[in-house]
């Protein structure tokens, strides 16, 4: 990370520029009005009244920390109402609220997994998937990103050994923004005896005719044993959850470092998940998902016909194009990217920057996400100034 | 955990219990008033209305959460606020703030030790700091509690493979409250050229004539490279922080995978931690210290004066008894703890509880914990719960 210091001392670095407002579409930031295109606030609920007024209520109530760990002092009925609305939601026996997305997978697969297990990870799953692996007794292994034959090879290996396995996934890749085939997936870990985990942290409030995820999206929510989420995402809050059958919850609740060692979310924090999710399970939520959705359709429209190279739109069940809220535009190589990065920024809006080793070396991405509360004319006028700052290398490609 | 399992089946577990309050002394829990007992609240500052209010503004302001890590959309103005202001209390060049306590000390040892370190623990250190060399590919060992010709012996045999060390030890120990001898630690980290970690999770708001904890009790704040702590417990949220120079701060802000890959705090625990860690620096902060201590000296002397077992006082400086806030009682063996424990429960008394393998087999504690917050009414109130509880045992302890 030599790089972002070098870009900071220039003022040019994409790395913690710091808000002077919440991740509404229109932001301060840097002392600036700027367009947020950079957030997972895909429901655009973090400054919704409701879940507002759920944080307050919990704040006023319960006060401004738990001063604990669930497992003492840190547990307050707003945790039972959660993990049991998350169950209810899931259509599970039980789930468990973490303080963080990053210490769900870590108490969940920390919980499950150890000595003389394997750990079948999908090379792309997010960090923490890698992390919580690493950090158990298990042996960790990788499957080529998304591809099934691979993961059956791995599977077979493990079967050979006679080693208990479980397979670690994302519904959705954060930053390609393309989805986990989960029912082929599931259909191989079926066969190998495998315990499938997936983490629905960018899918949650988005896919599914209940909003649950992407493995609800391809039919297989009864049938996958483990899921987690986040609420730092369309939930707007900070937490993490895991859901699946008692025995596996409670497994996870006497076992998870990750969830005993750790002090309980705030009630703030606690609260306003709940309020979330009650809105999400409402009318409103789905409304909210479909806007978001159109809003990622549109934007990707716009900037395609701007000829932005874009990646995806994602395939879905039946290999149906499905749009993701993410829309991943290349760039081409690092150095370059960073500079088109600031070029951006400076033209008021803001971007995720995802560059080597996150990506490949040749190709960083402008990782825009959208959320439901932006304006086709918020979205068109971003793509308006991704395609100025990008134009001279549309054209080089055009040439070319 | 199977006991743990097995007595929430008969209603009898110490654990998971939910609070219908926030943790001031009096609290519901598990639908009846009780006395908290078992808290780190050690300020009482978890509904002090600065702090509260700290918490509103900020939740009014910048919405319910930040949706993303530090790195990308996460940072706020308040982090940077809070930030500046931690480092101008522990006097260094820089601070940064995690989103728990238990990544601060993932994030921040991960961060700086790798393949060819060594780190060396104490053995009762934190968790978190055990889970933090396990998480490196550095070499991972422990030394006897407080125990620092082991300390040496360790550095010593690091040293003679050339192999940089980093040694880690918590300021208070959370279950006998004793506190680390941190003059002699930090002398002879010196000598063995060894980088020094203090979590002061337990002493910060506590001890110090500016409460930033045991380091500054020992007078050796200015010579200790680097110090973590927690929110979660007198600074009455939850997240924590990592305090050293520009260059130690840096590489963990850059490289400490417990950081980058998180999202960020709600805005309601920065903001409650930037209001109480002002409180704590004000004349309110060092009186509601007074105050705890006052009280923990006073439960000690009181359960004293009843025969009641207990550890302790903790030694400080120039070996003076230390009281700390936390006041453990011997109760024996683990099956009589848990029944102790649920007599006391029934009395009207929440008290954490303490045993295999966090203490010896044969002597679980009830870990009592006081805050500026108790009045000596309810600490005689509870002295004399548990002397009634424990009297058949402490006559029998007479007898013998």
């Amino acid at each position: 990370m030599k790089i972002i210091r070098a870009l900071e001392l220039e003022g040019k670095s994409p790395y913690f520029r710091a808000l002077q407002t919440g991740n509404s579409p229109r932001i301060d930031m840097d002392g600036r009005p700027r367009m947020m295109l950079g957030s997972n606030n895909y429901l655009g609920l973090a400054d919704h009244p409701l879940v507002v007024e759920g944080a307050r209520k919990a704040l006023e109530r319960f006060g401004t920390g738990s001063t604990g760990s669930r497992l003492l002092n840190g547990t307050i009925d707003l945790h039972l109402e959660l993990e049991a609305e998350i169950a209810d939601w899931y259509g599970t026996e039980a789930a468990i609220v973490f303080t963080t997305g990053h210490q769900s997978n870590l108490g969940t697969v920390g919980a499950l997994a150890g000595r003389g297990d394997v750990i079948v990870a999908d090379s792309d799953a997010h960090a923490s998937l890698h992390d919580a692996a690493r950090f158990t007794d298990a042996q960790s292994v990788r499957f080529r990103h998304n591809d099934i034959d691979n993961l059956a090879e791995k599977l077979t290996a493990a079967a050979k050994r006679g080693r208990p396995t479980m397979v670690t996934v994302d519904g959705v890749y954060s930053m390609e923004g393309d989805l986990a085939p989960i029912d082929r997936i599931a259909e191989v870990c079926l066969e190998h005896n495998a315990l499938l985990l997936v983490d629905e942290a960018h899918s949650v409030g988005v896919f599914g005719p209940d909003l649950t995820g992407v493995t609800e999206l391809y039919g297989k929510a009864d049938t996958t044993p483990l899921r987690t989420g986040t609420f730092s995402k369309s939930i707007a809050s900070t937490g993490g959850f895991a859901v699946g059958s008692h025995d596996l919850i409670d497994a996870i609740r006497t076992n998870g470092r990750a969830f005993l060692f750790t002090a309980a979310g705030v009630p703030a924090a606690i609260g306003g998940a709940l309020a979330a999710v009650r809105l999400i399970r409402s009318a409103e939520g789905r409304e909210r998902a479909e806007r978001c959705l159109a809003n990622a359709r549109f934007l990707r429209d716009s900037l395609a016909s701007l000829g932005v190279p874009l990646i995806g739109p994602a395939i879905g069940p039946d290999g149906a194009e499905t749009v993701t809220p993410i829309v991943p535009v290349i760039v081409g190589e690092s150095l370059r990217a960073f500079a088109k990065w600031h070029e951006l920024y400076e033209h008021g809006v803001f971007a995720a920057l995802a560059h080597y080793p996150a990506v490949p070396l040749d190709r960083a991405l402008l990782r825009l996400a959208v959320t439901a509360e932006h304006t086709f004319a918020d979205l068109e006028e971003a793509a308006t100034s991704i395609h100025t700052v990008l134009e001279p290398a549309v054209e080089r490609r055009l040439v070319a």
